[in-house]
């Protein structure tokens, strides 16, 4: 598949979660990712040079709505492709779920994949149907960044229809008064790797 | 975990099922794998000469007693550690499942892993209580070799565990009329490799 997907600061989420609403935006649930990127072994490629990666995710689901004991735990592994397009961040994104995080990890480690950090991210769901296309937003929250975000996606599994979704996004996005221009191309751990400067 | 194997050659498996029988062996499930082995990526270490293994399995589960349309797909990536007895085939495993076969190929692929071959193998998995002990014991037919087998297996947590539960495994062959020195150290891979000359 190809992710298309849009990620743009936000000072007040209070604020967006209204402008959600008013344009029909539908809560799905929250999530508690706990994402591990790793690094190729060493001898071979580099992705912060070929802006690729190779994520471990812990994804805890919750409604924040009903009573937490319904909490869903599930684990994935996750390769994405170096960005196809600058001013968005698409990619080409492999995406499965795995039984057990650690007995991942443990096979990684013994292959020679360099662990980079772990990220914590606090997401809320919300999905649109906006011009006949189905938009999943999230509103983000990264704690190692003290930041919000939004970030609005799209799959697709045609190149043909990448440049038609990233025009539905930003449509979509100004709908909640967010220019093109702030768009950020660059991945969390991107920014957070330019943060801590590692 | 530390997965402690031994592996004979047998030219008649109708007889090993009747010796089964007689010693209580409880006839569980067939299943049919399919198992991709890679080897690492260009230019880091080879698989063939460190004795180490990764698969990914394809397993289909189905009971000959039963109508086939309960069969049962799952799909497995494993990696198997070197050898560390050489009577037997212990060795450490760390064994997952996962969703999907063809997106964890994709994601092998394109990390640089390099598909050795697929084999194909036919299995009876059946249980026996043996001096306390669980064993599971598998007529397995590789249709690749034309030749039948039959795997006893017992799985440790405890290096201190190996010795012992070798004795008892081996103890338990002798009950089949199977002695020590039939033993197979090398896996169906190195069988099989040596076999095509690969």
């Amino acid at each position: 598949m190809i992710e298309v997907e849009i990620k743009v600061r936000i000072s007040n989420p209070e604020l967006m979660r209204i402008k959600f609403k008013k344009n029909q935006g539908v809560y799905k649930f929250s999530l508690v990712h706990e994402d591990t990127y790793f690094n190729m072994p060493k001898g071979l490629r580099d992705f912060k040079q070929t802006d690729e990666a190779l994520r471990l995710r812990k994804s805890l689901k919750f409604n924040i709505n009903e009573d937490k004991k319904d909490e869903d735990i599930e684990y994935f592994l996750t390769y994405k492709g170096k960005k196809i397009d600058i001013s968005t961040k698409t990619r080409e994104e492999i995406d499965l779920i795995i039984e057990d995080l650690e007995k991942m990890k443990k096979i990684l480690n013994i292959l020679g994949f360099q662990k980079v950090l772990t990220v914590k991210k606090e997401r809320e769901l919300y999905e649109f149907e906006f011009k006949n296309y189905s938009i999943e937003a999230l509103i983000d929250y990264l704690p190692i960044l003290k930041q919000h975000f939004i970030e609005v996606e799209y799959l697709t599994d045609s190149l043909e229809k990448i440049e038609e979704s990233q025009k539905i996004l930003f449509d979509f996005l100004n709908l909640l008064g967010i220019k093109k221009e702030e768009s950020i191309s660059k991945s969390y751990l991107e920014l957070i790797t330019e943060k801590i400067n590692i």
